[in-house]
């Protein structure tokens, strides 16, 4: 049996498991994001989705709008997913709860920020960069505190 | 310490483990659907797996056969994964073990539906953005009670 | 109120905890290696990336070193995302600590080596086939236990 999990703080877990809701909340959106821009472009990736009386609509790949959404959705896998798994892992290692609570909140802020200049009003750099790593940064802080934590 | 892990019902508990597992195997079945794709078609993205003698062969990336794979695939990303981590939320939020049970179930069948209309039979539509919708609505459904039980 | 959670041994746990903080650093890099060709190679995705003064360069999504980094870190997301999942659940099953702390090692060690083989070195077949194999195979394992135990 383990002890580790009592190491979890109440208010810490409470605002990771919020703002891991709201985190999902926003990926599910993206999928939103790219039917919209298909659905606007009229550009599907697969044959049945075109309606049959529809001729001359062939399956494309490279419509900027829909690939753009694409990209901030894959951006997402990348850096939010792995955010999750380090996120509840971190509060084992027993964290200060202003600095925890402050780095995920950081992390969901910055990666909602990141969406909106990315997919919804594309703003010049360094926007998407800056938002992209703040959330960057503090996920790596996470996981290296807890890999040298648990060494 | 936190008390919340005690929310956790049993029943509700292992009807979530055995699903995850179930979508995990499933997910790495998506590299054996592809794979087979791409020795049937013979089309591999990197130069290393193209064998010497075989003069003519490059790597390629269009092969609908092997796109469509990967794209139910990208699709299990984008929604399978983030399922993990809501769903082991969401138990934290003390729901009525019946609709969580069915929920997780609704989610794990949808999702194993939604590969086969994909990827392995091709269906027409509504088939597979019905069999998407379900795993879909349940998941942001279980994201929206969490973020509001949390918030 | 479930006792699941008491299955966990610590040591596995401990295990468990280091090596996902380990592989999430080593996925976070994939973006630093994906950027070091992208300035490389003046390869970029996104219009607002180019610098108004570099006239004549356009979007790009066909360079060769660019896109296999994100092969690699396509691919880690397909394997390693899952086995965090499917790692922590696995734990509830009661396993040997021997054999799971080993499958943990596994996973993640052959999961750098993929890395390294995949987009660092390059280096012929059947390298990163095996690298692949080893973590996936070990993945695929723990799922089918824990799908059984929680049958």
């Amino acid at each position: 049996m383990t002890t580790l999990l009592q190491n979890i703080n109440d208010e810490v877990f409470r605002t990771y498991i919020f703002w891991v809701a709201v985190l999902v909340v926003k990926m599910l959106a993206m999928s939103v994001l790219t039917g919209r821009q298909r659905f606007r472009k009229k550009v599907f990736a697969n044959p049945e989705d075109i309606q049959p009386n529809k001729k001359g609509i062939a399956p494309r790949f490279d419509d900027p709008d829909v690939e753009r959404v694409r990209r901030a959705h894959r951006n997402d896998l990348e850096n939010i997913l792995p955010f999750f798994a380090i996120g509840l892992l971190y509060m084992l290692t027993n964290p200060e709860p202003f600095i925890a609570i402050n780095l995920f909140r950081a992390v969901a802020i910055s990666r909602i920020l990141h969406t909106i200049v990315y997919a919804v009003v594309v703003i010049p750099q360094p926007a998407r960069g800056l938002s992209w790593f703040i959330a960057y940064g503090a996920t790596a802080y996470m996981a290296v505190v807890t890999a040298l934590f648990f060494l």
